[in-house]
Formats: C-alpha cells, sequence, structure tokens
C-alpha cells in the first residue's frame, strides 16, 4: 500500500471482484484485512466478507466498524451469520449478538445452539409464512412490503390452525390467480421436510431427490423452524460430494483442513493403527520369504516397486468405481462388467509396465532371471489390483457400508500381499534362474 | 416373479418408491427390466426409466412399447431425453428420433452434437423467450397455455431487436404489475452465461458464483441456445466436486465406472510409467543400503511396514488440505497454518504407532536395536509425511495447476523415499545394535 494509484487499484479489484480479492488477502493478518475493507463503500466491502475463509471472516469481523459488522450479519443469507459466529468463542460471540436486534439475535442463538452441519445449523429462521385460509390479494400486498425481503420468497408457507405446516404456494401462481382467492386451493404438498437435528448427509439425500430450491426444516409437531436456502444447499452437496477423498484413507468426516492437530490425531489414530495391523500382515509374507532374500538381496530393493505399482493401479480402479457409485453411474449389479474391466485394464497396463520395468531391471542387474520375476509378478499383481480396486467399494456398498469407509487401506492390504507374494513366491520357483548376492 | 401376490408387491414397490425401485433392477436383463416396467402405468414407469442408469436406461429405452418411449423422451426436462439417446449406436438413435415430433428430434439432433460434459449438451433447447418490448399482460396470457409448460419457468428471457438475450424477468415480479407494463422495465441483467462448448467446470463455476437456478447458454452474438436447468446443475455440481478423487491418483477426468478397458488403459497408463519412474527411485534408495540389508534381512522385512504407515498418514494428510482446498476452506496464503497442523499430527500419530509397532517388532525379533530402528524412523518417516501431505496439494495450487492432479503418486514418491531412507540410514547407524542375519 504505497501510493495513491496502488490504493485505487487496490479498491477498484475488491469492488469489482470481491470473491478473487477476498482470495488474495485471505491469509493476511485480520489488521490489513481490516485496512483494505475500509478502502472500499460498506456495500462493497460485504461481498468480500462473505469470500473469505469462515476462520479468517470471524477474526476480521471482530474488527471491523460496528456498522459494517452489522451490515454482514444482517444480511437476508442468514447462514453467513451463523458460520461466522460459530467460529467465534463464547464470549465475543455474546458480545457481538449484543449489538444486533432482540429478534436477530435470539434467532441467530437458536440457531447456533444445534451441532454443526445439522439442518438446523444450516437453516435460515426468517421464514414468509402464511395461515392456509388467506387470500392471494393478502398474500401480494405481504410481499409488497420492502421488509419482507419478497426477492427471497419462492414459496409461501401455509400454517393450519395448529401452525403446522399445510403446504406452500409458488409464488409465481399469485399472478395468474384472481385477488379473493384462498391460499389454500392453490397449495401443493411439501416434497421433502427434515428435523433440525437431521445431518446434513440426508438434507443433501432431499435435495438431490427433489432437486429443490429451497429445503423446509420443521419440528416433530410439524411446525416450521426455519428453511436451508439454495446458497446453502449448494455449499452442503459439494461438502458431501467431496467427502469420499477423506473417507477412504480413514479421516472422520468432521475433519477440515483448519481442525487442530489434536481433533486430527485422536480421529485417524484408529484407522492407521488398523493399518499397522495389516502392514504386519503383508510383512510377515515377506517374513516367509526371509530365506530367498538373504540369499538374493537384489529382491528386497525391487520389492517396493511391485507393491508400488500395484497399489497405484489398484488406487486408480478403487477412484472410478466409487465415483461411479457415488454418482449413481452403477449399482452393486454392475460388479460382473466392472471387475471385468478393471482385469482387463489391469492386465495390459501390466504387460505394458512390465516391459518397461524389465528393461529397467535389466540394464540395472543384467539378470534374465531377475527381469522374469519382475515381469511376471508385475502383471499377476497389478491384475489382482484392478480386481481388488473395482470389487472393494461394491461390495462395501453391498454389506450395507458407506463404499469409501478405509476402502484405501483395505485396497493397499490386498495390493501388498498380492504383490509381495507374487514377487517373493515366483522369485523362489525360479530361484534357479537368480545370481545370488543380487 | 410367481404369483400374483408378488406382482402386487413389485408393482407397488416402482409405483411407489420408483428410485430405489429402479436402483433394485437395474442390473437385471434389459427384457427383464421391460417386463418390470409394463407392471405399472406409463405415468409411473417413466419416473423408474429417469432412476435408472443411463447406460441400461438406453438399452430398456429401445424395448419399450412405442408410447412409453415418447413419454419418457417428450419429458419437459430435455437433459435426460440427451443422456439416454447419448449412449445409444448412432442407427438405433437415428431410429428412435423418427418416432419424435420433427421439432423436438431436431432440437435433440443439435444437443447431441455438442461433446459430452459441455453445456451445449447438459442444456435444454426449449426456452421461453419474449421480445424485451412485450408487456406483463401478454407474457401472463402466454404462460397461462397449457403447453408452455408455466410451470417450468422461473424467469421469461427478454430478445432485443436482433434475438440477442437482453436480460430476463422474475416470473414472480407479474405478479406485482399491472398487466399493461412493458417488461423491459421490469428486467434485471443475467449474471453468468456461458457458450456451448464450455466445458462442465465451467457451468459448475457460474453456478456457484451465483448460486444460480438455471444457467443459460448463448452463442456468440448473444442469441440464447437454451438453458441448463437445476436438476441438471446439481448433477454437473455433484460430478465436477468427486472428480478430485480420480484426478489425485492419474486418472483421466472423462473416465467412468463403465469406460471401456482400453479408454482406461490408454489414460492411466502415462501416470503409472511415470509412477515406475518414482518406484525406481525409491527402490534405488533401498539399492544404496544393500549392504546393511544383506547383513540383517530382517530389515528387508519391516521395511514396507514403515513406508505404508507414513504412505497411509501422508494420504490422511493430503485428503483433508486437498478438500480444504476445493471447498475454499482455506487458501494457498495458508500453507504454514496447514502444515504445522500436519506435523504435529504426524509427529504425535508416528509417536502411538511407533509404541504399537515397536511392542509388535519386539515381540518378533527380540532385538531391541531393531526396535530403536523402526522406532525412530517411524516417528520421523510419519512426520515427513504430514508435512509433504499438506504441502504437494498448496505448492500445485501456487503453482497454477490443480491441486488434485496425480498428488497422490507424489506424494507416495515422498513417504517412500523418506520411509526408505530414516529406516534404512538409522539401521545403518545402529548396526552395531543389530543381530546379523535377522
Amino acid at each position: 500500500m504505497t501510493g495513491p494509484a496502488t490504493l485505487a487499484l487496490a479498491s477498484a479489484y475488491l469492488s469489482r471482484y470481491p470473491a478473487e480479492a477476498a482470495r488474495a488477502i485471505d491469509a493476511y493478518s485480520p489488521a490489513e484485512i481490516e485496512r483494505y475493507l475500509s478502502l472500499v463503500p460498506p456495500e462493497r466491502a460485504v461481498p468480500v466478507m462473505n469470500a473469505l475463509t469462515p476462520m479468517t471472516g470471524a477474526t476480521v469481523l471482530e474488527r471491523l466498524p460496528v456498522e459494517l459488522r452489522l451490515a454482514v450479519l444482517q444480511q437476508p443469507e442468514r447462514s453467513r451469520a451463523v458460520a461466522l459466529l460459530g467460529q467465534m468463542p463464547d464470549d465475543r460471540r455474546e458480545q457481538v449478538l449484543g449489538e444486533l436486534p432482540d429478534g436477530l439475535a435470539t434467532q441467530l442463538r437458536q440457531t447456533l445452539e444445534y451441532p454443526e452441519a445439522t439442518a438446523g445449523r444450516l437453516m435460515d429462521t426468517a421464514v414468509f409464512s402464511l395461515p392456509a385460509e388467506e387470500t392471494v390479494g393478502r398474500a401480494m400486498a405481504l410481499l409488497r412490503e420492502p421488509h419482507r425481503g419478497s426477492a427471497d420468497v419462492h414459496f409461501i408457507k401455509l400454517l393450519d390452525a395448529e401452525n403446522r405446516l399445510a403446504g406452500v404456494v409458488d409464488v409465481r401462481k399469485l399472478a395468474f390467480n384472481s385477488p379473493d382467492t384462498v391460499l389454500s386451493s392453490l397449495a401443493r404438498a411439501v416434497p421433502a421436510v427434515v428435523g433440525p437435528m437431521a445431518p446434513r448427509e440426508e438434507v443433501v439425500e432431499a435435495l438431490e431427490a427433489h432437486s429443490l430450491d429451497e429445503l423446509m426444516v420443521v419440528d416433530q409437531e410439524g411446525r416450521i423452524l426455519g428453511i436451508v436456502r439454495h446458497g446453502t444447499l449448494l455449499n452442503a452437496l459439494k461438502s458431501e460430494a467431496s467427502l469420499d477423498i477423506q473417507t477412504m484413507v480413514g479421516v472422520s468426516k468432521d475433519e477440515r483442513a483448519l481442525s487442530s492437530s489434536w481433533f486430527a490425531l485422536r480421529k485417524r489414530m484408529p484407522w492407521l493403527q488398523i493399518n499397522l495391523l495389516t502392514a504386519f500382515l503383508a510383512a510377515s509374507v515377506v517374513g516367509f520369504f526371509e530365506n530367498t532374500i538373504a540369499t538374493f538381496t537384489a529382491l528386497a530393493v525391487l520389492l517396493p516397486v511391485v507393491a508400488g505399482q500395484s497399489g497405484n493401479a489398484g488406487a486408480q480402479a478403487l477412484a472410478v468405481t466409487m465415483r461411479g457409485l457415488a454418482l449413481r453411474e452403477i449399482t452393486i449389479g454392475h460388479w460382473l462388467r466392472v471387475m471385468r474391466k478393471e482385469m482387463n485394464a489391469g492386465f495390459w497396463n501390466g504387460v505394458a509396465i512390465a516391459i518397461t520395468c524389465g528393461i529397467g531391471v535389466f540394464l540395472w542387474s543384467g539378470s534374465v532371471g531377475l527381469v522374469l520375476v519382475i515381469a511376471l509378478s508385475m502383471v499377476i499383481s497389478m491384475v489382482a489390483a484392478g480386481i481388488a480396486g473395482a470389487l472393494v467399494p461394491i461390495v462395501l456398498a453391498r454389506l450395507g457400508q458407506d463404499p469409501a469407509v478405509a476402502s484405501s487401506i483395505i485396497l493397499t492390504t490386498v495390493t501388498d500381499v498380492a504383490g509381495f507374494f507374487s514377487f517373493l513366491g515366483i522369485a523362489t520357483l525360479l530361484s534357479g534362474m537368480l545370481v545370488a548376492g543380487g
């Protein structure tokens, strides 16, 4: 921030490309970010605040001038305020909430009581609802009142005498009916609702099943508590769809890049311990052939090559199969076709890799026996890897498990054992062709 | 399909839970699926057809009675018809298109000319558009005509004198304005448009940036070609968000679970060959210590345990960091915080695993020296794995690359080399404490 020209450029960037500019300053100190935000008028600063990561946003929020802080927290899309407040320590959160109008503060407090990644936490409690016996004319008059925010209302929620959700009326229908039409005559059933404690996964399932614009959250009596809006639904979908990458390696669904080390430690440990057990299993295969290795130490050098290649080939098969299941492009019933495809791909990739690898090993060792051993075991273990990569997620799904959960750890065990066993087994069988000492 | 009771049950299941029932029958033969579909009235059969995987759906479609086939292809959401026709061989597709009204057939043919996973292929060409100078009254009259499908129209697209997209009018606004209001006075700018050749990735970026309900596809002159509807946008978002799992292990973006073996072979091969190179690099580390291994063969047995554990710990760190970048919860600027977290988690997980592993190795070998070697190298290599898992995606992103591309292959190289080097290096240093021969 040197001359006035630089300032003007920075301010133009923040105004015109708030999301991009926010990414660029996100890792600066809160004081610096606050200084940048002061370069632009408040209505331009809000989009920048929205695009900051929640953790940064929360620390910056506390330092902002009160009017800008209020502008951020009073946006129509409540979920942003909830995300920021959710990142704050309790005492400072209460201080910030104290500045807000009582009604909004109470609503936000209620939302924040629900656990993270539940429908209650994702919902916006400001809902446009009317008694079912109201008329089109009355609904239109209310929607026209500016503070109702008619631009955000897609569906009017109809309530019965006990204030339970009785149906919804598409706002667009108001245009085609006379003012004295009773709303309930235009209502249609709500395709899906969830309870406030429903996990994000269930929210996303409802979104996908009905291609919803918004999702209503109701209590046990069917009274409406809030709605999860479109932008929040999209974020939830993205979050769920990218989860497999974590669960496949034994990371908890709740861990995020900036979770504490302690959280990461505690949640990852069990799978690492299980992985250790499976590693011992693979090691015992190697131990079984210890005499062969003692005679031909070159085998120890090449052992990781076979296991590494089959591990990678297996991971490829696993990734494609898991994604196919997640996107519902295949079902469990397709197991034979998928397995055949991966077996074929594994075989021919195995042959190709065996050739390259064989040339490399020949140049290094000059031993035709060693080339034969590694080439044969490469093909065998890559076929095994293909089969396992296809079947592990399908079998997990068949057993009613999430096909991603720790699939990578299971697969690695299979590919390690197959790689070690085929390589050392063939070496033992063909030991007459190998040169002792490497 | 035995008695009448079974038939009634099957038919009830198909009618009431079409999506679930479709998953259950998806892997049956097309003839069997067709027989099941004949159990329910056509309007109940369409949702089942919609929930079948596209590949199965396409083969079943050809066998259906003509009226049911037409019902499937003439649904308002065109993208389903496009997906099914896209799976058919050219000759049979033409045969099916021949049964459709000329207008629809031409529209579908045009859409099918765009490559897969482009905006052109995803769009629906039936768009409700009007000249900008039309009035609210005329728009409402047209929307009321049943065949216009007013239920699907959220925004009226306004066209200028050259038929270019000039803005959109929210259908809900019609309700609040007199019939003689000119539409252009109610218009707002279109937040985002894409060209028909825009890749799905760009479609998803526009969706996320503006939280869109639908996305307009325009040609170079700005004339509207079609719209990508909400359900299709959600599928595209899910498809993109789950892509990292493939790209991280060197699988092409275009591969699907049922792609041909040949496609899989061709596209995966380059990364497998690169992986072979890196495997030789790791092997050369082992080769460097061949003398140590020749003396203490127990090292060869335990070598994969260290590399396997650090590989798995690294994969966990990688997954969480990559997802954080994808969900924009962190930026490149957070590298130090993320690295510190993963270093800490790696160290303490390393200590815990070193203890368990040490006990196991002591029980197996009774050698305190070996326990010391594996425990020390476990901690070192797991810290290295944590650091690498955090930094690999961040460095890739910094270099302007997709943080997922082949990150897993790069990481494995790092963890293998770190694991082998620390384990064999420490063993060589402490060789006085080891027992020759294992």
